[in-house]
């Protein structure tokens, strides 16, 4: 290609009349399948006359967006065929589902999964009436569609899952079609860069397909309404090749599409080709297609007086109303019957076998390829024993640790482990350093396909630390990476996952659904750290504080979501492991990345996190009698904050008996009947008393807790202290001050609740209060915590 | 500009010897100020010796992108003054914050605002001490900046808000710096898209200056590692046309960014005039600036062996460990007196008079200019009578409505009252029309400046309907456009605004913050409508059911969160014309546009709605005596099924006492000491009872009303239902169905937990059980729901 963009390869024709024919009537069936499954019940081949009662009454389903993705789902099959690719087919418009699932049903793998669903007349029956219909199937691509891992009804992310598949697969060919809506979103305008972060030769190859179409639901779409010269200049200055296919014409488009895809499979194989013998020297241009064909492309040009062919007006169902329109049912049938059903299909309803044999086999087929059902290819992680990463506690408080620096160094094993089986990756919006995470690039690079100086730090295009400052490009390149079969682990600040709080809903909602399909195999967990947390986010301020992801991730079913706070580097060692270990779940960890005190041994927390839930005996001193007080916290400085009470307490209220309550995984707290990992109740009551004031700290909004534990006996007795929206740019000490979550507050806590109390209470508030006075005055002055609060360290009893 | 690129101005030199000798020394004098915020606590003018007690103890700050937007900043004053602009600055990187800072307090606009900040040594060690310190100010821009209308902590959003800001204000330049970390983010890459819905007739100009420094926290940019070619295409592909600003030498630099920004608007006043004076058929290309300077230019080369500027260890504070490092000590010194204080600052430690001249004056001052602090210039919206759109609902239930379509009418008139005063706009993405909102379009268009076809539906480059497919470029705009004075409105799927939950973040955060700072005035509220909601999106599947938009909403402050759940049109009118009228709050409204029963007149809505929660008298049979049991809803579908509930049990168990209690302001269940609008424990008793069982359908995840509810005295004989995260494509009463939330479910509920009925409580179970089995297999055969369900009425007991 040269500059003034002629793109056009040098057989504009490449089909036989006979091969172009074939795919025409191929391409035919597809649509016409796509259009039964929206508006049949009955009648599928149209042997009698259609009538309404033939046709559902609830027309629901997207025909705007089929025909172009059957177009080029019929050349894919073309050219798997002739060249025996690998390759599975992303679908950035879901809603075209009636058109992904009519493929595989042509090509066989429907019938396979499905097995009521038969290649016959019967079987084309219930293909078109389970669609969109109670009992029956989605009207998006969904867990259901055989070949889909992308849900399609929430828009922007099939390019980042496109790549995410690619990754790691150097022979797959990952076709993605994005749609000029979707084109539209945030995620997918950043995708595109993921280009700079694919390796040629131990990656896979993307084929983007950008679907002009040129309308959403009721306008026209940004991309198709910009002028040519524009649209190619985009995608150069996005580092791809475009190459252009534009036509109403389908026997023109056809050869025009297969041209290209030639060209551009060419293109990939040459890359890859010279990549690989080591030639190349620089990123290659990829490429990419802009297919530009009319929205719901032959279907009737008017209906009504209306132009449909074309127009937004055919992007869901047409037209319907054929209840009270008696000529849209005979507009209906004349439609269906321009596809000339009697040619596709023999006397039992099946696909005539020269079309039949159009179509790839076994698992060439996209409806059958593995790599889109990946637990099918998944192998477990090698992982090191976790205990040899552990910090030495000889007592607990006794040393200091970084909970996440500790993690960098299994994280590192984990790579080194499986650096020969490539399946693992770690993501990061540019984070992995600052989390703590460093270690990894011991072992590996960061992914970086761009142009490289000498003095870079740790970049090459084999690297598997993925950063990218788009939280939605790491989530969709993992979450693509994940159901493909392969294992991964996010690393994000606390606050700004919210901006992916979308994608977890519909990554979870992947998960639930796929657990009730048999033959969805389970995939490796989405592994979720959040640290640079709200308690020490001190230095960024109010922006940066926000513990909420929680909140959003417990809405999601039970069977799906976890979430653990493990308090210090032994029990996030413990957690991680069992993280990477797990299968269909989102497991969402917490923990901090600045030095903090280490409470427990290697041995202390893997006891305390199998239980996920205890008492601390040695801060505990209610050995043998009821307590006067539950001390319970989550989370490693709301853990610190309640030792450092207690201690408080032992030294002015000897007497009282406190116990203390770690939580690591949060989920503990559920009835069991809501949540597997819920304790019983009387387990429960054992832990929390039946009637004992419990002063809980929290990690995130405490009244997370009061909808986790409100049906718990002693609920009414729960106290919580958590963030309650209030920060800046202060010291950490203070963070939790101006929350009421530092250790004096929660000794003014119990001394309100517990009753015993009560002729000491008002000098032991006084003193707290002084206390916090005292704080304020430092900081204000040295812009420090108080070196007694900086340097308070937990104590043995006898120490 | 030709297609080689070429595109530096004419005069590459246009600064005379003097200016720019005077404009080095604001740079060097901003830049100075800069470093002082991050360093020092102490001796600001470098009088004495540097020691460490003059250093701040803990350092915080980032100086790596402030000398660039220093040199904008002086700049951009440089041609307010010449050519009397109007100009507002909106910093993405607002890591920057210290060069905002100075800048500001240079002009003189920020001692104006912080009295106790003078222009004078005092001042400027104030100015040092509080940066980043308790007590004090932020480490980024914030509401506390003067000039900014964005925080600038969670990167992407800066240039959304800058056409938001330009919407409408047709004199005023905003002037963008996107950092190239940012312009990785998803919602930044396609905010470049606005330029395609901006009018240059009626609307200001955005100038974004792509701000390549290289690097973000630990890696390279995307954008500093393509070629030149790519990335020139990239932007002329996003419809710009970008001039190149690109080197090290500050002197050479200025020249060159003088001519690049005096060129830039020329072009900008150039298409306004050409499009003012009618001649312009097509859309613009306007400019942008790519400015290519080191990553924390000016500071020093080489620290401890290891290169500084130009990489990214010169992000955050360049150099650290003062304390233990005393070379660090000098090193400090020595850069900072690089800048030559001396020259800069009088005896008084005030800027000298030669410079001080060189910032605009008044309110052309960017740190004063009224359109970044919008409350300022923020008219009421003239508003018509809402009650005139009401639908006569002459009995409960006697009527059949769609509320959004009455919402409708009453934005079309709201719109059309405003149009002379252009303040007021919509925002959806490609969703108004679906939402039932197509009435607007009576009065105006969408927004539109790209291509437009004959048969195109109400697009003009005028419109004031914004529609792109991206909730992250609505949220935006409207947040810029807010923030600048105006009012706005954006109705969404339910669903989908998950994908602005950090957005919503942010900007109510931003709100919180603003409340406390005296000089920032109210604005309009952020009008979220969710429409499209769970229970009637039985039709897209289970990835577009998600209701827990509200929780999220609900961790934010009190003071400005507002949930409301109309129940039916009339209500959904008296609550968006509160809603247009409040100021500073994010207000969500939640409701169906699909046909639904219709409860309350408009006199009886207002009643009802002015409580925000009360007991519907004409559906309960309660009078005089106490209740069996308190039916509670919120929410369309809950309150239909609510009701259908209700006539079951008077039709099959005619002597039980039931309350039906609706609630709207969903925050009345809250207590009163919790946010503002809480019910009174008082009342909360006198509505639900202190002992009945209380059995609550709820719109959303269930949960959120026990965390709302928990603290009530009748709390534990509360059994809510609501969407427990189950859907797929079905019918509508299914969808209910399928989470227990339905009529039948409902009635068991009751009969559960109302001893009373125990010797009819196996029949009536049984019944409500046969009736499920009906309605499965009815719409198991006919995908339809049974005309019982479908044509359910209420009507009146004597009706």
């Amino acid at each position: 290609m040269d500059e003034t963009g002629k793109t056009e390869p040098a057989n504009p024709a490449p089909l036989s009349p006979e091969a172009l024919d074939q795919l025409h009537a191929y391409w035919r069936a597809a649509n016409y399948l796509s259009i039964g499954q929206i508006y049949l019940l009955d009648n599928p081949l149209l042997r009698e006359p259609l009538k309404l009662e033939h046709v559902k009454p609830r027309l629901l389903g997207h025909w705007g967006t089929a025909p172009g993705l059957n177009l080029v789902y019929a050349h894919l099959n073309r050219l798997i065929r002739a060249r025996d690719l690998n390759v599975i087919y992303i679908t950035g418009p879901g809603h075209g589902a009636p058109g992904i699932v009519a493929n595989t049903y042509l090509e066989g793998s429907y019938s396979e999964l499905y097995p009521s669903v038969t290649q016959d007349e019967e079987g084309m029956k219930a293909l078109f009436r389970q669609f969109s219909f109670p009992g029956g199937i989605p009207s998006h691509t969904a867990p259901e569609t055989p070949g889909s891992i992308h849900e399609g009804g929430e828009l922007g992310y099939s390019l980042s899952h496109a790549f995410g598949a690619a990754f790691d697969n150097p022979d797959l060919i990952v076709a993605c079609v994005v749609g000029d809506g979707e084109a539209e979103t945030g995620p997918a305008a950043t995708a595109w860069h993921s280009n700079k972060f694919l390796n040629p030769v131990t990656d896979g190859a993307v084929l983007p397909i950008l679907h002009l179409n040129g309308y959403k639901i009721a306008n026209p779409t940004v991309l198709a309404r910009i002028s040519r010269d524009e649209l190619r200049k985009l995608f150069q200055g996005y580092g791809y090749e475009p190459y252009f296919v534009e036509g109403e014409d389908p026997l023109v488009v056809h050869q025009t599409m297969a041209a290209v895809l030639s060209r551009a499979i060419d293109d990939i194989q040459g890359i890859q080709a010279r990549a690989r013998s080591g030639e190349r020297t620089q990123r290659p241009r990829w490429p990419m297609i802009v297919l530009r064909t009319p929205k719901g492309w032959t279907c009737p040009k008017e209906v009504d007086g209306l132009r449909l062919e074309g127009t937004w007006r055919s992007h869901q169902v047409p037209f319907a109303e054929l209840a009270t329109k008696p000529d849209h049912v005979r507009l209906l049938e004349q439609w269906m019957k321009s596809y000339r059903p009697e040619e596709l299909f023999d006397e039992q309803g099946r696909l005539r076998p020269e079309l039949a044999r159009l179509a790839p086999e076994g698992e060439r087929r996209m409806g059958a390829n593995p790599h889109a059902n990946g637990g099918l290819l998944l192998q477990d992680l090698r992982l090191p024993d976790y205990t040899r990463y552990r910090l030495e506690v000889p007592q607990p408080g006794a040393v200091s640790g970084e909970a996440t620096r500790t993690l960098g160094n299994f994280l590192r094993d984990v790579m080194a482990c499986n650096l020969e089986r490539r399946n693992f990756r770690v993501m990061g919006p540019d984070e992995t350093a600052s989390n703590r995470l460093g270690a990894l690039l011991e072992v590996t690079d960061r992914a970086w396909d761009a142009e490289r100086y000498d003095d870079d730090d740790h970049l090459s295009p084999a690297g598997r630390v993925m950063e990218i400052l788009s939280e939605h490009t790491c989530q969709g390149w993992l979450e693509g990476y994940l159901l493909t079969g392969r294992h991964g682990f996010f690393s994000c600040y606390e606050a700004f996952i919210h901006i992916v709080d979308s994608m977890f809903n519909q990554h979870a909602k992947w998960l639930k659904v796929s657990q009730e399909i048999p033959w969805r195999r389970p995939v490796a967990s989405l592994n979720i750290l959040l640290t640079s947390h709200v308690w020490r986010q001190d230095h960024n301020g109010f922006s940066h504080q926000d513990p909420g992801f929680i909140d959003h991730v417990v809405n999601k079913k039970a069977s799906i979501v976890r979430v653990y706070l493990p308090p210090d580097a032994n029990s996030l060692l413990y957690v991680a492991d069992q993280c990477l270990r797990s299968r269909n779940k989102v497991n969402v960890i917490v923990a901090g990345k600045q030095p903090s005190p280490q409470w427990l041994s290697m041995d202390a927390a893997i006891r305390h996190c199998r239980a996920g839930i205890g008492i601390w005996e040695w801060a505990s001193n209610d050995q043998g009698v009821e307590p006067d007080v539950v001390m319970a916290c989550a989370g490693d400085v709301p853990t610190l904050e309640t030792l450092a009470a207690v201690r408080l307490l032992n030294e002015h209220e000897p007497d009282l008996k406190v116990r203390v309550i770690n939580v690591v995984d949060l989920m503990t707290l559920q009835p069991r009947e809501e949540h597997p990992v819920g304790l019983s109740d009387k387990d429960f009551d054992t832990l929390f008393t039946t009637d004992k004031p419990i002063i809980f700290a929290f990690h995130g909004y405490p009244w997370l807790i009061h909808r986790l534990a409100y049906r718990r006996r002693n609920h009414h007795n729960l106290h919580v202290r958590g963030y309650k929206e209030e920060g800046t740019t202060t010291t950490p000490f203070d963070m939790a001050v101006l929350n009421d979550i530092d250790r004096f507050h929660l000794v003014m806590d119990v001394v309100d609740r517990v009753p015993g109390l009560m002729h000491r209470a008002a000098y032991l508030k006084q003193h707290m209060r002084d206390r916090l006075t005292e704080h304020r005055q430092y900081i204000i002055r040295t812009g420090q915590d108080l070196p007694e609060i900086r340097d308070w360290r937990w104590t043995s009893a006898d120490g």
